[in-house]
């Protein structure tokens, strides 16, 4: 019987096997940020275990709430700024070099096909789209990676999601993972790793896998998971080209993390995506989605383009291009957070600042807080929010407001025409 | 005998003089932010009173804490929002076109000479730097100026500041209103506008000015204000020129807003600058002021560049002469806040954006809430910083933190060696 990529890595990781269904697993990387790592630190200090298993293998960024928004996220940026220099941590990024841990840290190369991942966040399945595992876990899980750099988890069962068929224009990977949570349901991939597969992802950027990969966790997947490809090790190739004489040569070695041919798979879903348009969700939950020409223009009181899912420079780029010449409804607030430094400066560069100030949108620095009501970009009571963020529970983006996720194109349409709308009718 | 600036203006001003000592004077504008006029909106409801005198002369802005950090914030921002559009206010800026008030407004052109404006915000002193009588007022006055666009003061008593002789190499109108204060203490010119004159004012450029303007109340002075001139008419030109035939009627006409050569001051103030070298404060009042090389290279946590004493393009220049070709000190973070969206992309223009993030510098949307700990750059326990702000107060930028105020050059110079320093050492 052959074997999925997830089974390849926890068999390649796999330190013990306590009972028949736990893995143990070696960690290739353990990410922190400031929001759920200080309890761990913090926990840690407290039992004279005040240490990390490998200062090279730990990757922290201060990206919820940065620069510091009151004194008690000033204190978790500070235990972790302290954190960071008593331990000699290598990688360390600190106000100014920050940003969405889920953007910068693929950015810097810090993933590669086959690692082992954790990170107290559950958006953490992003780093999937290279060939990873990789998923969020919770303090004591931290806590023990950290310390130890393993991590328990159950034997990975895998759904297999094949896309096939042709994209239409103003559809993106955006709309694509939407619409496999709304075929799959918030629950439908509990416990099981999703592996993207078929024509449809082959031809997707890194950026685009990571946009679906990052949102698998909204219907329950652990991680999401892309076998790697010429794609793959083109995007990588930057940090690996010392270790490999040749792409090829990379290639071939990353082979070793795609699943069998004969893998077994819990659940195969198949999809055309050839129909699929431009869709948005429409209530408390990621499952819930429509078509946005199906939202009888429901009025946005505020548009977001950012987060792990969509602030990456080509999420600015599809903004920009529906943007360009154009400005927001009087009736709307835009805010532009570009997810990385590297990704703000390339916009800059670009003129897509420009264009998005010229539209009247709000820059921001990089930072994710909105997305969870944390930060630059809270709603108020009964506002709306077309937003190109993860969640939309209730509440999510602060008490008493909706939240409409959708790709960056549809949340640039829906700024301009103040309410949800087709993209397309923006875009040449 | 002659009369002051102020006294002109109260006179022409004046609908009322109930008592002796107290004047009843029209307003010309009533400036609102978010974090004190939603008090005034809602009682003025519960009151049956939601209404503004003139909705043309009310200029209203989100720039505290924005985009909304949390429901509170958000909740303010819609009480400024809703109120805008209920009444239907001709200058409100929301998210995206905000910026720090006193240096949005001034921009937008709203402040001339002789004109008279509130604010509940104690740095509205900031636009005497046009000859204009402004104040910072609390809450009843602020209602009562928004309902009937008139406010009552005291006879204004007038401290002239004489400044004469020529500025050093790195010292900077910050530096000059800091020695004022130190000179006068923080009590000095209380109940009483704060006059400058001399050489020294006429050689400043309108941001110069209102740097200076903008501590006025950290002296205790009710404002700050400078005799208009043609600095004064080439800055609002843009705003005045089809009300005059030329340059010259304008200056004309706002020679009735010139203190007489015989004005009776209450005190005046003689200082020869020529010696001044760049200082920052050392303890948590504004008067604690030393020579930056007196410091003993007390080293800082943090660089902040921004505010509405110093968030303007001169000022940002004058720190990137600085940081150019630099990096800051690894154990230093800067942040950088443009003050208007103008500011911001003349910077971006400019390259002063890439000159501070070359340098490592993190660059937020226009807000100034760091100032005063409510948002985007909040000190922990402990942390010190280096800020081109204007209040030193034990706790200012969040509990148990250290500010030392100080030019946008020392800033930057200090976020390059890690602790206080002579900017001097890093300009050509």
């Amino acid at each position: 019987m052959g074997k999925t990529i997830a089974q390849k890595i926890f068999d390649s990781h796999r330190v013990d096997n306590p009972s028949g269904d736990i893995n143990v697993i070696k960690l290739d990387a353990v990410f922190c940020h400031e929001i759920t790592t200080p309890i761990a630190i913090n926990d840690l200090k407290s039992r004279g275990k005040y240490r990390v298993f490998d200062k090279n293998k730990i990757k922290a960024v201060i990206d919820h709430v940065t620069p510091s928004k009151d004194s008690k996220t000033a204190e978790q940026a500070k235990i972790m700024r302290e954190w960071a220099r008593d331990l000699d941590l290598k990688d360390f990024f600190d106000v100014g070099q920050n940003g969405v841990c889920h953007a910068l840290f693929p950015e810097k190369g810090y993933v590669r096909p086959g690692y082992t991942i954790i990170m107290g966040d559950s958006h953490t399945c992003t780093h999937g789209a290279f060939g990873a595992f990789a998923a969020g876990v919770g303090t004591t899980d931290l806590e023990v990676g950290i310390l130890k750099g393993v991590c328990a988890f159950k034997s990975p069962e895998t759904l297999k999601v094949e896309l096939t068929g042709t994209r239409a224009k103003g559809v993106y990977a955006k709309d694509i993972i939407l619409h496999v949570i709304s075929q799959l349901g918030v629950n439908g991939a509990t416990d099981h790793v999703i592996e993207f597969d078929g024509s449809v992802i082959a031809d997707l950027s890194m950026e685009e896998r990571m946009t679906l990969c990052n949102m698998a966790i909204e219907a329950g997947g652990t991680c999401g998971i892309c076998p790697p490809d010429e794609t793959t090790v083109d995007y990588l190739w930057p940090f690996i080209k010392d270790g490999y004489s040749s792409k090829d040569e990379a290639l071939k070695d990353y082979s070793q993390w795609m699943s069998d041919s004969d893998a077994e798979y819990s659940k195969v879903l198949k999809l055309d995506i050839s129909k699929l348009e431009p869709v948005t969700t429409f209530g408390f939950k990621p499952d819930q989605v429509k078509n946005v020409t199906d939202m009888k223009k429901a009025p946005v009181d505020q548009v977001y383009i950012g987060s792990c899912t969509n602030g990456r420079i080509e999420d600015l780029r599809a903004a920009a291009a529906v943007l360009k010449g154009r400005k927001l409804n009087s009736s709307v607030r835009g805010i532009l957070a570009p997810a990385t430094p590297k990704v703000y400066r390339e916009a800059v560069k670009e003129g897509i600042i420009d264009i998005f100030m010229d539209a009247g949108f709000c820059v921001t620095n990089p930072t994710c807080g909105a997305c969870l009501g944390m930060s630059n970009g809270v709603l108020a009571e009964g506002e709306v929010c077309a937003s190109t963020t993860n969640r939309n529970f209730n509440g999510r983006m602060g008490k008493g407001g909706m939240v409409h996720l959708m790709s960056p194109a549809s949340a640039a349409a829906a700024g301009i025409a103040g309410y949800i709308t087709d993209p397309r009718a923006y875009l040449d």
